[in-house]
């Protein structure tokens, strides 16, 4: 027999208990500050028919990156690689039914066939945050002030981030002033999302659109309101960036995003915008839309730089040791109630010796213990031990719950 | 352009947020009752090797019922069916580092092609709970414990379900009374483990093991301790039955299931046993192992049946009306205040009459209500009105908090 192999598939993650309590104290803090908002979580399969992708233009994802295969009843099946598509799908299905403005979040997994490196797997985990049917700036400045919201609950300052905002019509307009067609004006949108990683970024416009670039751009009054909106929550950190396009076609207005501003990781974090004409290639009416999407990924790497993940915390509370096979019945019964009385208790059923079974609690870094033997038993009374405050204390069975849950 | 197909792939969901809010109930009563157990939460991506299940012998799923495909670096891989092999993997991989007993717990998606019907759909979500490196029957106890603490914990009472238990022992002793070699003791198990859903199944079995099948089985010492440990616990619903199998091979000893006593839904709910040679099959040591796994559907039906899902619930208590667009900013100042005091906040921009406006936070079944104008403005006072309670009341804005807290 071969030696099997013990690797996950390339490019994907396991998540042992340490691991998952990051995932899910980055996924809950998304979920607090989304409820905190209005915003309800849907979800749905990873498996999509492929023709939901295909009315889509971004045919680079779809051929290149997506995962495709066929079923066994010669389905054409595609692992999601994001959100978006499915969101308009269940919107463009319940459009008479749901009640408008919706305002939806989601933490789908995504999927990308792409060279695994630093901030890039073939899985992720994505917030997509979505408001629909609202036709005014507001959805833009709530959409935004979440954003900004989410990082300053993981415990970013103001200082560690910008907000990146700009319009695509300012972009338009220029394409217009510069005479660009449509493929060129496509061409010179894919050459500013990548200013940032592309040295010669001078030089490739200006083969692309004849001349230098040295436009002076002013920001409209789109972006002032917003701007001055959000300032009014006390949000200072916006900055106007004529040249953000925000990869992704299907953006008609204002995009955004959020910057890191730590020298040693000076890149976008995650982003969004207004795109007005996604629905409406599903049914014949079309919804407006403004949403932003914020991978795991990413913002773990930032909180990591920072400091900011909070240290793996075993949620159990208690660990009850059994000193002779004998007392198994009445340890079990005393869990039991303590159990019902919402306190987290792990058992230790070796039957080893007693510093045996203490070294497990504390090398599982649990906080309290309680051994149960003889006197236990027989007089119902315990000394409980809190290797947090390095304490003992004699304790009725009845105290035990309060006692935990005060400390 | 065709009309564009709505809907999600063939056997999987869409999760619209009051289907999501269902999924998340069950999550969410499991994690509390694993929590409350000392078990840890753990995960991996839903693509595996392929290899990873060749190791194992139920070559009628992975030939049958998996997803497979070929990657785009020619990799296979496999949609995971089941977790158990996950774990292993994840057990073996790190057996030096962790401590045994390991306690963990999952809440995977894993996916079947099958036919979808009533309780069977090509993905659905599955509790797996299991015990790993505990060599004696409290593993067994503990794990059926917390299996009766679910159902207990979604509201079933012990009436409303048994728990069948049974020993693989037991039934490897048979077969060697009846003198079955390995091939047709197979064959025997299978046709037991459906022996429910067998019209002939008395005609099938004479057939196979040359004679009646008129056995007297009397349970046996582990059968019985297991029965009086969980008797001492007050579970009383246990039934000791001498032909159950519970499907998979790879059980070793007890096996056990939780069957619905329900007239109109008299079937398995879920199962589990002990498997205490599957780690083995990875790495040169063996590890004793039990375990169960609970789908989201099937649990979801037996709920349904009795009035046991609750009813959804929206999450956010406040909708604020804005009278005039002029009042925007100072909504949104008064939402940044009240959202920090953990209220969850809806706002409606859409400035249209204030009976529509009213209308909406009706409809979308929110508690709470204020209408922000000239007044509100200008005086700092404000009205709450609570539909639920149907009452109107003048409040202070910091009083606002505290009010919707305490209703």
């Amino acid at each position: 027999m071969n030696e099997p192999n013990l690797d996950s598939y390339k490019g994907v993650r396991d998540f042992y208990p340490n691991d998952f309590a990051k995932l899910k104290y980055i996924t809950k803090t998304w979920q607090s500050v989304l409820d905190n908002f209005g915003y309800s979580e849907y979800s749905a399969s990873i498996l999509e028919p492929s023709e939901l992708y295909e009315a889509k233009s971004s045919d680079e994802i779809l051929n290149e990156q997506t995962y495709n295969f066929t079923d066994r009843g010669d389905r054409k099946v595609t692992l999601r690689p994001e959100m978006t598509p499915t969101l308009a799908r269940l919107i463009a299905k319940k459009q008479k039914e749901l009640i408008f403005p919706i305002r939806w979040f989601s933490i789908p997994n995504v999927f990308r066939y792409e060279k695994p490196q630093r901030g890039r797997l073939r899985e992720h985990w994505q917030l997509n945050v979505d408001i629909l049917g609202l036709d005014n700036l507001n959805a833009e400045i709530e959409v935004i002030q979440i954003a900004s919201e989410i990082m300053k609950t993981f415990g970013l300052k103001d200082s560690d981030f910008l907000i990146k905002i700009n319009d695509r019509e300012i972009l338009n307009e220029l394409a217009r002033e510069l005479k660009l067609d449509e493929s060129k004006k496509k061409d010179f949108f894919r050459l500013l999302d990548k200013k940032d990683k592309i040295e010669d970024f001078n030089e490739q416009a200006e083969k692309l659109i004849g001349q230098p670039l040295n436009q002076v751009i002013n920001e409209n009054h789109k972006i002032k309101e917003i701007r001055e909106s959000l300032n009014n929550l006390n949000i200072q950190n916006i900055v106007f960036d004529p040249f953000l396009v925000r990869g992704f076609d299907y953006y008609t207005g204002i995009v955004f995003e959020i910057y890191d501003t730590n020298p040693k990781n000076m890149r976008a974090i995650f982003g969004g915008g207004r795109y007005d004409k996604l629905v409406e290639k599903f049914n014949a009416q079309s919804v407006p839309a403004v949403g932003f999407g914020m991978g795991d990924v990413t913002i773990s790497d930032v909180l990591e730089v920072r400091n900011l993940l909070p240290e793996y915390k075993n949620e159990t509370d208690l660990y009850l040791c059994i000193t002779d096979k004998k007392y198994t019945d009445f340890t079990n019964k005393i869990a039991q109630e303590l159990r019902s009385q919402n306190i987290n208790i792990m058992i230790d059923y070796s039957y080893k010796k007693i510093k045996n079974q203490i070294d497990k609690a504390i090398k599982r870094n649990i906080q309290f213990l309680i051994c149960i033997g003889e006197d236990e038993f027989n007089k119902n009374k315990f000394i409980i031990k809190d290797f947090k405050n390095n304490k003992s204390k004699k304790i009725k069975l009845n105290k035990i719950a309060k006692y935990i849950s005060s400390r």
